[in-house]
């Protein structure tokens, strides 16, 4: 099988001294109270999950004051949005190019016809005001990734009110995927989810993945006030899609207020240092507000030259709308982040 | 969302006083050094999982002699059955009544006309001869639960063969779930994993969960030589189903050769003493071959009396091709089987 994503340590033998640029982690790692709380959850392994995650929705309730009805959790993200395709079934979908792929792959599933909204490198990747021109009236579906995954683009809070609002009076579901948003510092005035309960056109996706560095957990959710579609959405595959340990684990973090707020504000340095850092290599770095960094580069083996000195980033070829020599780094510790350029100036 | 399954120990408050006998776990849990791997895993939670799950087909591919890439990983076996129906698309299907839930509802996912085998009573709920007259050239596929969920019959390893040759000749797929059969004392027999090698109309599907007492954790497997759907597989939903601890909690399990074996061993004389003991009951019992008997009473309200205790069991009421009266208990251990006894027999 092709892979086509980031994080794919396994396939070299020397895997515990790669330094990982190429998944979008947390660098801080996973906070030792959840970590404690997926141990203790190891013993409880002998039960079957509850298959409607109750306690841990409670709490998402509880974080984001909504009814725990309208949430539903997920093996991660990705899972939910296979799951929301079958659910949905949408005869035609916008989505951007380039952004994560398994909108795309998840869509094609159902046979989905895509309309794709061209991200330009001119615009820095930005959405331009023509995008409600394409949001037309025989779409069933609009994706959107906010921050956008590899661009860390973000959508301004006014103009996604626009998108809402034409989303609406043309009965078009919107799924917000804000997987990435929780590294935000002003996370509150981007994400959608407060429109959430008065809406049941939108559809919010995050996961602990990324803030929690808990890739190889798998738990992610979603919530929308169209109780039919989060209905649909359990009956669309097996009953016990998260597991005890990811149940535990998510109960866990979302008790941690500052944790995410503080790692927004170090990545925010840490990302603006990197990009000039990046800028002073030669490469067109282009200014995101996520925990990674998209750039281009002529030189289109640079992660082949990387690989040689374990470190791994993210080539962006196979991303539809982007091309040979982009790239995307996560953005990792000071120490790591100066490995990373250090490697790059002595590779190039 | 309506729950249907045993092993819901959530909905009770004092969860950690339940003796659950409604889901089928092995007593004697996790065994140690699996859960070690789980615990050493969680540091390794910062990765994505092996998308490919190398190492652990790897490892089934050496316990099986069959080459790693005929092997799937998946989110518990219930996760393979959706992906399953997903990639075959079957337009017709034949399955058994009573037998797992899931596989049904994973079929009417993609609007499969599904035809009944009716297990019936009078012959202790096994599959007879006249089975083979069923498989119509019309079908796509057949699926068999052996040792069957919740009856714990097997079928013969001769008419097994039988089944599978009139398969092969009208081109049906036959899926057969094994995930009870390492409780069998002579599996070799029973299972048919010995013919996926040379027959690509066969799918074993197979998990970890009940031998190894893992169900909070989610991991099966199946194994087939159509390469074409083993690839399907992998496209039908996210790439990383498993995660990084039920991959670790795997690789380990594989190690252990004894351990499955002596709890097959075990469970056998645990599940005929019981047997008798609830015969002893007035109830009328089916004998199985896995670690879980069904069996029938006039009494109704038996789960809801030993809930009072409790004490869960399986009311198999609403299993296509049971009724009321119906109740299915897991073989535990002796001192866990007496107390089900004693508090059924105080209950009666």
């Amino acid at each position: 099988m092709n892979y086509e994503h980031g994080g794919n340590i396994y396939k070299y033998k020397n895997s515990e001294q790669i330094i990982d640029f190429s998944a979008n982690i947390n660098p801080y790692g996973i906070p030792e109270t959840v970590k404690k709380a997926m141990y203790n959850a190891i013993e409880l392994c002998i039960h079957y999950p509850d298959t409607s995650a109750c306690e841990l929705r409670n709490e998402l309730s509880k974080a984001y004051n909504i009814n725990p009805d309208l949430f539903f959790c997920g093996n991660g993200a990705a899972e939910i949005f296979y799951r929301f395709s079958i659910v949905l079934k949408p005869k035609k979908s916008l989505i951007t190019a380039p952004t994560f792929s398994e909108y795309e792959k998840s869509l094609l599933n159902v046979n989905c016809d895509i309309g794709y909204y061209i991200l330009k490198e001119e615009n820095n990747f930005n959405v331009q005001k023509d995008f409600i021109y394409n949001l037309t009236d025989d779409l069933d579906l609009c994706i959107l990734c906010n921050p956008n995954n590899p661009t860390g683009c973000i959508i301004s809070p006014e103009f996604m009110k626009e998108i809402i609002d034409v989303c609406k009076e043309k009965n078009i579901k919107l799924l917000v995927d804000e997987c990435f948003i929780d590294f935000l510092i002003d996370e509150d005035r981007y994400s959608v989810i407060k429109f959430v309960n008065d809406n049941p056109h939108i559809i919010v996706v995050r996961a602990f993945t990324k803030m929690f560095a808990v890739a190889g957990v798998r738990l992610g959710w979603c919530v929308s006030s169209d109780i039919n579609l989060i209905n649909g959405l359990y009956k669309a595959g097996q009953p016990w899609n998260t597991s005890v340990i990811a149940q535990h684990c998510g109960i866990e973090a979302l008790k941690l207020k500052d944790f995410p707020k503080q790692t927004a504000k170090n990545i925010k340095l840490l990302r603006e240092k990197l990009e000039n850092q990046l800028k002073s290599c030669g490469f067109k770095v282009f200014s995101g507000y996520a925990n990674y960094i998209l750039f281009h580069t002529s030189d289109c083996k640079l992660h082949e030259k990387l690989e040689t000195k374990n470190i791994l980033i993210r080539n962006c070829d196979n991303y539809r709308g982007l091309g040979r020599g982009f790239y995307r780094v996560a953005v990792k510790s000071e120490q790591h982040n100066l490995k990373l350029i250090n490697a790059i100036k002595e590779v190039i």
